[in-house]
């Protein structure tokens, strides 16, 4: 076993004055190990990393289709949105589509992240309801299958039918027995891999184009939901959002709380898993972005890429006081 | 020179989810280290922690008292408050006393932590002023001298008395020339130093009573005046009020940003200083706490302890999902 890689500097001045280290795997079609930092077997929780592999039910069960879920709604199902309008108008459709109402949701209410949701909120003296919460487009997912399976209320429980159908196949797409779950910020659980599972999994669903299976099928219209709507996967000024728009549909990426980042790159068959091990966002967002322009996807000069693999740090005044950048290693 | 030591995990269920490394030093009133995790001699930037250094001059020189300030004011120069009333009201009436104005200040408009304080500035559509900056109290206490001083009104450059005194006193009390500086987050220089450098002048404040001299007063002032006014310093629900709270004011304990956090333990002629190296707010609050307990000045079942050493992680429905603790080094 390794340790983490030191992958994302902080530094103020010419001074170094923070440093995120971690583990990152790049994965081809077969499943082998293209290029490794750290320790590929370091064992992570995805959290909403993984959104596209709990989906697959939805499809494979036939629920997607039998309620006719477009491709905003699959991508919504992918997402860590940010309770901005277009997020939860559309998952309010979802829900009036299924006759059913916030309260049968279980992911609990969160503040939006969306600056003026957040203060149309504030200003009513209002509270955030669930359908605010990042993960309401995945529970209308949860309970689009639940209805079609005919099971309970509960189906955020991880012996609940919605649940197994989603560790079934977080198995057999990582390739690995999960050694545990954890439960995840919206209530579900959430199975632990490795960092090669992950980016395995990944990469499954970057060579899926190649297979006419079922899932091979649902992986496809995941992954093309996804960069189709990429405003809807995350929101404005989000970097799952801005990296995807600088990449033009080519490639499909999704972080996870405490640092993880996971990209699917089609065109190369090839899956891209991190962890952060300190859990830093910002670590996270220059590490992948990182990564993908020395895979050849993304534009090291677009102000987006910009913006998160080597973003300036500035102070209340707009003094520029520093920077982050990756370290050789990424290079 | 040692690498960090792993000091805070993270727990999601059974397993780890995220782990913080770090270096802290424990130093005597003789300079020397009692009790040291990583390295030392690690370089970092003190940040908001050594704001009661900072106010050193303040006293000093005589501005201090030729302008009255109180016990409270001394509070909110060492302070990174959150923009609450209590702090920007009192911060006003001191712009007052000098015939200043919010543009005098040169550490730019920020927005208040203080939740209620925020929201008053949304729902009247505005925007935040200077004074809500966290170091809006530093500012004025840097304003003060620098009428005392008579120097310019560009009072947060480098070369300006008000920063060449400061930065005069740090290399003093640390012990150490620093080895360069970066502009923070209020646009004043913050100058580097090591772990070891600033745990020892944290110990030179905790020992100031034996001592006679200008600076020694000075210190012993400071140091009354945060434990004195623990709710000036930072706010409600923030560590460093809570905490010095829990410890009854017999000790002061300041956080800066990026990680750091230092305590000054008169009744053991203690100081104590920490840097997270991944600049975690949550990794850097668990270990000081830890590290206080371990010293025997903070009470272990104290809830703001809990709150901060082992504190819960629970979900947007308020399920327990896992738990931070200390490693077994700080235990």
């Amino acid at each position: 076993m390794s340790s983490p890689a030191p992958l994302i500097e902080v530094h103020r001045g010419d001074m170094l004055e923070s440093l995120h280290s971690g583990h990152a795997v790049v994965c081809d079609d077969s499943g082998q190990i293209v290029q490794a930092w750290g320790d590929p077997m370091a064992v992570i929780f995805p959290r909403s990393s993984c959104k596209m592999i709990q989906a697959l039910p939805l499809i494979e069960s036939g629920a997607a289709d039998a309620h006719g879920l477009t491709s905003e709604q699959l991508a919504l199902a992918c997402a860590s949105h940010q309770g901005a309008h277009i997020h939860t108008d559309r998952v309010q459709v979802w829900l009036d589509q299924l006759g059913l109402k916030d309260s049968d949701f279980r992911c609990g209410p969160q503040w939006p992240g969306d600056i003026p949701a957040r203060n149309e909120i504030i200003r009513a003296h209002a509270q955030p309801c669930q359908i605010h919460n990042n993960c309401s487009g995945k529970h209308a997912g949860f309970l689009t299958l639940n209805r079609h399976l005919g099971g309970a209320a509960d189906y955020e429980l991880v012996d609940h039918p919605v649940q197994q159908a989603g560790k079934a196949a977080f198995e057999e797409v990582t390739d690995m027995t999960s050694p545990g779950y954890g439960i995840d910020g919206c209530s579900a659980p959430n199975f632990a891999t490795s960092v090669q599972g992950l980016a395995r999994a990944m990469a499954s669903f970057a060579s899926a184009g190649d297979r006419s299976d079922t899932r091979s099928q649902a992986m496809v219209r995941l992954t093309q939901a996804m960069t189709a709507h990429p405003e809807l996967v995350a929101g404005e000024t989000r970097a799952c959002t801005d990296l995807m728009r600088a990449m033009d549909g080519r490639v499909a990426i999704k972080t996870g709380a405490e640092a993880v980042f996971v990209a699917i790159i089609p065109e190369r068959k090839l899956g891209v898993a991190l962890k952060i091990t300190d859990g830093s966002t910002r670590g996270a967002e220059a590490a992948i972005a990182a990564i993908l322009v020395k895979l050849g996807v993304l534009d090291a000069d677009h102000p987006a890429t910009r913006a998160r693999m080597v973003p300036e740090i500035r102070n209340w005044r707009g003094t520029l006081c520093g920077h982050i950048r990756p370290t050789r290693a990424l290079l």
